[in-house]
């Protein structure tokens, strides 16, 4: 406060400044882009105002005013104090009301800062009322109860909010009041049970503050208005601007509104509605209200509201007027609009507009239509659709006429909705799939062992795991439903049952639903909608295309995946995860038998027998992209990943030694022993294979023997992956298409590392190319997903020709997060601020970012037109695709399912921070 | 070679420009320092002989004419050709020798260029010798037999070095004779077999290159030469400049060097020395030599060498000559000479002299004599000892005169040797100890469950883990002998034996010896002698010190270690590790408890069992510590390392199931089990506790729930350490002695998680304060142990009072390597030379160190007296204290086995980079 003391000091209150704005009757001293000076609520208001809208009148003491009360040692300045009076006259003169007059002048009063900080401070209604005042509101209303219910809450509010009176005391006496007539209901109480209510509430006041409840209207406001000030400095706020990096001079603005009310008469009412169908984006007026009733009557549903239509016949002038209204708002505001409005004696106020909330369908339909309809420009209409929101459109959802069990909740790990038959083994689905049966595949965790049965089921569901475990991130890239992380089930998937945390057990063949995009469970069928994507969706989409400077890209491993990818507009693929396609049951054996062997001979021979598997699959996807870029990172994984579990092993031959036994229990291990070549037992042959398993087996396998590490041991695996590669792309070629194979080396973090691999490769393309008599281009490049790669791109962008930034990877080890670990402590993390939001979803942009940002600038300064991309998962996350923008990448890549949405947010990004268009433009001119 | 064709065009060669350097009789052209135009080899040579040292004549082709060379097309231009025939006739003058003729000059032909390059090209000797000259060598040395050996050994080097005729193909008509003639060795063949062998060596020439076998001299001469210019770019020539990061166009000079030979007769010999004991370091003439014999003969052992003294009786002048030769280079290059010499015929003549290898023990001895000599100054003194070899100092050593049968190899995780029985549990290594037996502990690998049993064992054995393994690190914090990653063992820990590779079998109770410094494993008993820390080691470390501006600490986690570090001359703790103290019998079933309580007041239950214990332990370390510095760590590792191993609870649930008992095999599980509060059998109990250990089983426990991950989820234990840490500090102060307790975060990457591990800190620590009614000063500090803390240290250093560099975890993490894991395929990286040396022993300056040197600025950014220290593995190896003095660290921490070694580290990097002393005492006036 030492700081804001000085410019007290040097800039006396109260000369020649205002420090009140008045709204009402059509004019106000504000503007809508006054919402440093007079708050969000408060230049709102203002615009209202001033486009003619109807609102009850009132003004705003600016947030000045709260950094003066502050700096004089919390009082208000008597300069500003006679300002507000000359404004409480206006006020009342607007209103034809007074402050303790027969026509009783009563105002809310609200706080209102730059940026919106809910639960800041509390509004006091009906703010003017005191004993005579009620007398004079019963006069008016007829209506004896709701005079004396408003003047409870009024006296209850202020004390609470103004006089630091606890709230709790209060309600204490009302509850003994019902108590003592032997009702249980507010509404049973009666007027005079009010009254006498009002009258114990100003008892109580005075025994609290030692003085009576204040009575003078202009004395309440004051200590409302202080009162509001004073919240600025509470613990809540201060809390939540620091949690917000919200700078704490700002100050609140104070809000002092006439009060309408619509509960009057039959010639008053109350209603909300908005300008277009929110759920569908038709251009149709849209609405509900009440006759004779209050805001709260609406929303608690105690009468059934009319549809708006009918406000036509009951009240045809005011109907008019409204839809005169919040068409001029809609115009005005060029956007769908959310409004709530009170007719007071036949009068309309509008209480309050906003843009409205919306389903993406609408959004894109309203956004579509509004340029049609010359109100926005088609930039615009790209920037009113969240590009998050687009899930929505892309898989099933359950029928909303559906009445749902939910039996428990875990992460929304991948979009849509599925139902199925509980299935507990990956080759479980695979059979129930080809017996035609639905499935639902539910899991402890899920491994790569799994996913030919995550193919065959309609949904996956895991006990454990977080928004980035295997599960979650293969089933995203598969475009299917996915529940992870489901703590509140156990499964025990040796006798194939779940059982949720209120004891009720799911057994195999049981019905069961998972909602991917809220993460819930549910016990039996629910019929799913499939979603179509209409025809403003292609031109909304034609539009974004036409701003975006980032290329999108898709992560996929298989041509399918590649089709799909294509469909929703992929230009090309970023990251080929080779390994997902040893998998395979075909395939499986041959690796298994290359990593069993004890020589690199033994490996030689395994390697070649999967060489034609991996260039069939190589040339598929080259296919599937019709010319566009495909980068295929070489094997990433540790091995031990292809072998059987070793606790599985370990448990399986303790129970065979245990019970005299030569044979292995587990059926999964069967296809694995025979892969060992010796004469014996099962047993004997388990222990062979533990043997090996053991010696692979690592503490952290995450920073272990993986990644480019495995080709530089056994540089055999990169030369098959790159003559695979290379092979396909050769027949490409000869067929007469185009081809340009990116070879990416990962989890490099030393450039020595990058120039082994890269000399392997070169090597194999430049005999592939010898001997299939093809020209052939090509490129090498890397991952960045190691902070050590971060800080030395300079030296590895003397070699490689492209960098992607593994952010999954880079997360992990900038964090020093294991992301399969970080369940136990995110939530925690997420709960007391510390990252405001999983760092493996949305890029920690202030840590990891910048390393990015470190290697890009480093990579550039050695090789300028260095070709930048992104292929962790953030690559699909609004705010990240936004920031790979603005750090000067050239592309993102992301899960099929979500290209869609990386493209949207890319064109955003494009039109919020045109910069990297035009410095691109600069650099293509200088070429 | 585009850029060097433009110099060569630029300056025409030949024109007023030396290219010969000329070097004999008391005078030589070049000098010392001309190593990059004479090679170090070349300039070294010129010194001798400018320092009157009888120096074989010769001459120095420079590294200019190489580069020449290459300018041209691999031609040595005319007039280098020309000046180098005036350098022949020199010598032919300087050596009364003729090339060719009756008395024939021979001379050797060698490489040298600015740096050493080993095996870049072989040397050529005896050049000069051909049909007729062999001639003339029989008549001089009488001796047919070494004069044809002579010339077939120069036939084939020539052929080989300079004519690329294959070594092989000499060597197979070499033992094709040898057969013939019925022999096995060399020396079996006679004169006559000789000389047809180089008849035969001629013809293979001939016949390889369609040629008669070079045999004028000087045609000879200029071969070898062009061969020298030619290695420069052979293979490994480039390859070991590119790894070594040795510029391409230095080139290199060619050494030409007349032969003399000791084998002339009885007044010929040749011999070697040192100028004092190489072993003791005492001022003694010390060496060996032999009467008519060349240089291959003292080192063949063929003949038993007369000690050097003998040579006064022998040759009385020579010896006289030898002496003040020797002394004389030891002055002038005032160090221990290590030298070769050669007499012909009476004639001394110094083939090679260079600074001596010594043992640490001289090193220091010799440093300290040469100061009081005058011959050095102190400065010089304390540079002249390599830090690490100190470590020999410091531990026990093998008897040198005991017979060592090596059965395995491992990594010499921590010095020193030790011997004792075999066993191979951490509970038998206590009893057998207690039974005053001493053992050797050998364990697959050693966990936290260990220590005690680490504790008691004379030396520790590992079959896995790499030099920073927990064996590694724990043995070397407590100074014991370990060798870890022995993968030629195998260990079976159930039947206590281990198996070496060629089939022996260690059982326990056997005796075995290991070696910490060599990784040496030695069946039986070997005795081991204690070293002893002598006189001039005092001395020789208080001058150490007087250079020294880095503080070093020590690593240590108990008041012995305090103690021990403070005897090393550590000036205060740099890290205590507070979970070590929960190992302990007495505290692991408190431990246990908190981590299997369900709720927070079970946690608090337990945590108030070990407060007394942890005040306890940090009274006795601030005690140890006298008042320097203590820097506490709060609990770092995860909570499962404390539990029993899920692997051991997993088979034995298993086996119990599968041979239907109710029991529980394995001994150690029992005490666990007694900790489930449940009635049930040991097997009910086994499965209770399975489930809580599945609950936190990690995949990567390096990245998961550890560290202030802790504090953050359980802020009960934050609470419980800082209130040990404040009582004990504030019983110190009331004794009426100084403790400033710092406080240290582990593993904070976000500023968020340290300002709510302080908000705890402090409040415990003002709690304290009031209650025991103390003044007491601390601080509140951070690990910069992962990625994200470097790159966001400005706004970690806001709130942290100090940093100290966790360069285990920084490497594990910036590397993505698992340092338990790093072992599988840090031996192919190293001999790919993609890290030159492992990063988790010397710290990877070029990327780690980037962090580091990122975080140092932007913390001194923010809070410009930041104390800055380091306490990984780093802080004991001598080249990262280098760079830790470099970039500006206040201290370092380490091993107290290390303290010395840090401290002559810190020492030579205050010599060698006094620049930051300057800059401390800037920034101090500035204060």
């Amino acid at each position: 406060m030492a700081k804001a003391k000085k410019s007290a000091a040097k800039k006396p209150a109260g000369k020649a400044k205002k420090y009140v704005y008045f709204f009402g009757n059509g004019k106000a001293d504000g503007e809508g882009h006054m919402k440093a000076l007079l708050g969000g609520k408060g230049a709102g208001l203002a615009e209202m105002t001033k486009a003619g809208v109807p609102v009850p009148p009132g003004f705003t003491i600016t947030t000045e005013v709260c950094n003066l009360y502050y700096e004089v040692g919390k009082k208000v300045p008597e300069a500003v104090d006679k300002e507000m009076l000359v404004y409480v006259d206006k006020l009342e003169k607007a209103t034809g009301k007074k402050f303790g007059g027969e026509n009783p002048l009563l105002v809310s009063v609200r706080s209102g800062a730059k940026f919106s900080m809910p639960g800041m401070m509390d509004t006091i209604l009906n703010l003017g009322l005191n004993d005579s005042t009620v007398l004079s509101l019963i006069k008016q209303t007829k209506n004896e109860r709701f005079a004396y219910d408003s003047y409870r809450r009024f006296i209850m509010m202020f004390s609470d909010v103004a006089m630091d009176v606890p709230k709790n005391k209060f309600e204490h006496l009302f509850e003994e009041a019902k108590h003592k007539k032997g009702v249980k209901l507010d509404t049973e109480l009666d007027a005079k049970d009010l009254r006498e209510i009002c009258e114990k509430f100003k008892e109580l006041f005075k025994k609290e503050k030692g003085m009576d409840f204040p009575q003078e209207p202009l004395q309440q406001l004051k200590l409302a208005r202080n009162a509001v000030f004073n919240s600025w400095m509470n613990d809540r706020a201060i809390y939540y601007r620091k949690q917000n990096d919200i700078p704490h001079d700002l100050g609140t603005a104070v809000n002092v509104q006439s009060m309408v009310f619509g509960n009057m008469g039959n010639d008053s009412g109350t209603g909300v509605g908005f300008t277009r169908n929110p759920a569908t984006g038709e251009n149709v007026f849209y609405g509900e209200y009440l006759i004779n009733a209050q805001g709260e009557d609406v929303v608690a549903g105690v009468r059934t509201p009319q549809p708006i239509a009918s406000l036509e016949k009951d009240m045809p002038e005011v109907y008019k007027q409204l839809r005169q209204i919040t068409s001029k708002l809609e115009k005005h505001y060029r956007d769908i609009q959310d409004f709530e409005f009170t007719i007071e004696k036949g009068r309309l106020f509008m209480l309050q507009t906003r843009s409205g909330k919306r389903t993406a369908k609408a959004a894109v339909r309203i956004a579509v239509e509004m340029v049609s309809e010359k109100l926005i420009t088609k930039e615009e209409a790209v920037l009113r659709v969240a590009p998050a929101t687009l899930d929505q459109l892309l898989h099933p959802v359950f029928d909303p006429k559906a009445e749902l069990q939910v039996i428990a909740k875990g992460l929304p790990a991948s979009p849509g909705a599925a139902t199925g038959k509980a299935v507990f083994t990956a080759n479980d689905a695979v059979e129930w799939d080809e017996k035609g049966e639905h499935t639902i595949l539910v899991r402890q965790e899920t491994c790569p062992d799994d996913i030919h049965g995550m193919d065959a089921a309609n949904g996956i569901l895991t006990a454990r795991g977080g928004m980035t475990s295997h599960a979650a991130v293969v089933a995203r890239s598969m475009g299917k439903c996915c529940v992870a992380g489901c703590e509140d089930i156990k499964v025990d998937e040796h006798n194939k049952t779940m059982t949720t945390k209120s004891g009720l057990v799911i057994k195999e063949g049981e019905w069961i639903s998972i909602d991917g995009s809220t993460g819930k469970v549910i016990k039996g069928k629910v019929p799913t909608v499939e979603p179509k994507l209409e025809g403003e969706f292609g031109t909304f989409m034609k539009w974004a295309d036409s701003y975006r400077t980032l290329t999108v890209r898709a992560n996929a491993d298989v041509p399918r995946d590649g089709k799909v990818a294509r469909d929703f507009g992929a230009e090309g693929i970023g990251l080929c995860r080779t390994e997902h396609m040893f998998f395979d049951a075909d395939r499986l054996p041959h690796m298994r038998a290359m990593i069993l062997a004890t020589d690199e001979a033994g490996r030689r021979k395994a390697l070649e027998k999967l060489l034609p598997m991996q260039r069939s699959d190589f040339k598929g996807l080259f296919e599937s992209m019709e010319g566009f870029g495909v980068t295929v990172r070489l094997l990433d994984p540790p091995l031990h990943e292809f072998l059987p579990k070793r606790e599985e092993l370990m448990v399986d031959i303790a129970k065979a030694e245990a019970s005299g036994k030569n044979t292995i229990e587990t059926e999964g291990l069967k296809k694995a022993l025979e892969l060992i070549k010796t004469n014996g037992t099962e047993l004997e042959k388990a222990k062979i294979l533990l043997a090996r398993v053991e010696e692979l087996h690592e503490f952290n396998p995450m920073l272990g023997h993986r990644g480019c590490r495995l080709g530089i041991t056994y540089p055999e695996i990169t030369e098959m992956q790159a003559t695979a590669i290379f092979e396909a792309a050769a027949e490409i070629i000869k067929a007469g298409k185009k081809v340009v194979p990116e070879v990416m080396v990962p989890l490099v973090g030393n450039v020595k590392e990058f120039k082994d691999q890269k000399a392997i490769i070169d090597k194999m393309a430049q005999k592939v190319i010898k001997e299939k008599g093809v020209k052939m281009q090509y490129m090498v490049g890397t991952m960045i997903e190691v902070p050590r790669a971060a800080v030395t791109a300079d030296k590895i962008a003397e070699e490689a020709e492209f960098f992607s930034f593994g952010t999954n990877d880079l997360t992990q080890t900038a964090l020093g997060f294991s992301r399969d670990d970080a369940g136990k402590f995110t939530k925690a993390y997420i709960d007391k601020f510390i990252f405001e939001k999983d760092p493996f979803q949305t890029l920690d942009q202030d840590g990891v970012g910048l390393l990015m940002i470190d290697a890009v600038n480093k990579g550039k300064s050695v090789r300028p037109g260095i070709k930048l991309g992104i292929c962790g998962e953030h690559g699909g996350d609004p705010a990240s695709v936004e920031f790979c923008h603005r750090i000067g990448l050239s592309y993102v890549s992301c899960s099929p399912y979500r290209v869609p949405i990386a493209r949207l947010a890319a064109a955003q990004a494009g039109i919020n921070f045109p910069a990297k268009k035009a410095a691109a433009k600069k650099t293509a001119k200088k070429k």
